[in-house]
């Protein structure tokens, strides 16, 4: 069995890639990895579902034994990647989704080369503008605020393997599926397929 | 719009690539070329449909002149990729696909780095053999000299992007363009895309 691969997936907010990752992780070879923190839960917040809840000092721990992929402190409090569930899901030939903002993005990059990146653009800010006021939830200053984020984000895009276009749902969706079907028949992971072909004689 | 690109295929005689390529080649964004060579035409050949047919001073005019992509000499004849519609193609936006076998690949490799290179795996020599019988235009010789080529040829997969089994003839193509669209989404390939979007604000 290959083992799986880590496939970590950025974009600005009111890109879409929430609801495409939905649509993806219908397929149970995907495994979606939950963040940890150590905020508390807010009223709805489920342990293990929005976030894997920690103690500081549990938290702490984790950094210390090199158990976290990637981990920044905000506001006070922690929020990170923790290794384990990761290695073991891709050691069961999962392909793991992680879903992260580009800086934490960036630090994978660092840790982990072989991970496969990609960023999940709207199809113009006039649109992400577009998306977020018709969401409703959001002052315009707020949505003033997103959209300057977007634009710095979407800098970042370059630094990815890959950039697609959230235009149409279901194209995106094809988009995702051919890039990590792509990866899957790249050489780099697929030595065992061409092994077998040659010792099936 | 982006430039096209090239697309070198490979596989051993029997894995399948001629069929799977007149699937892909239904869409006419892609652009298949034609190679060229010095030997006579066979009954029933066409020149411009399955070889450009050059003269001998011609065809080394054009390796004089760099207006090879790649060539060889083989039984007193030469072969090979003539340059200029590969890039008018290149640069008209289209995909061109190169059907080649493993020394001209690797030939093209060292001349364009930036094409993508997929090598066509058959399930198994054993259905190598099969397929091969199947056919029952060649002898039991023959067949058993195209086995022994193609376990040395499949040696070669590992220096391709890509390595695809050609099992099922819909999943194969289905795996192909799969490469392809990841490709164009790559950001190496992409950068109009990211720019369209910071630019339509």
């Amino acid at each position: 069995m290959n083992k799986g691969m880590l496939i970590v997936v950025s974009g600005p907010s009111g890109c879409g890639k929430g609801t495409i990752l939905a649509e993806i992780l219908k397929n149970d070879k995907f495994f979606y990895s939950i963040s940890a923190t150590t905020r508390n839960p807010r009223p709805g917040e489920v342990d293990g579902v929005n976030y894997h809840f920690l103690t500081k000092q549990k938290f702490e721990e984790l950094i210390a034994g090199d158990g976290m992929l990637e981990y920044a402190a905000y506001c006070d409090n922690y929020y990170g990647t923790p290794k384990k569930p990761v290695e073991d899901m891709l050691n069961a030939g999962k392909h793991v989704i992680l879903e992260i903002e580009v800086q934490g993005a960036m630090k994978i990059k660092e840790k982990c080369p072989d991970a496969v990146f990609v960023f999940i653009l709207p199809p113009s800010l006039k649109e992400l503008r577009r998306r977020l006021n018709k969401r409703g939830t959001e002052s315009e200053e707020v949505i003033e605020k997103r959209l300057g984020e977007a634009a710095g984000e979407i800098k970042y895009a370059y630094k990815y393997d890959y950039a697609l276009i959230n235009g149409e749902l279901s194209e995106a969706v094809d988009d995702l599926l051919s890039i990590i079907r792509a990866e899957e028949l790249n050489t780099k992971n697929s030595e065992n397929n061409i092994n077998e072909v040659l010792e099936n004689a």
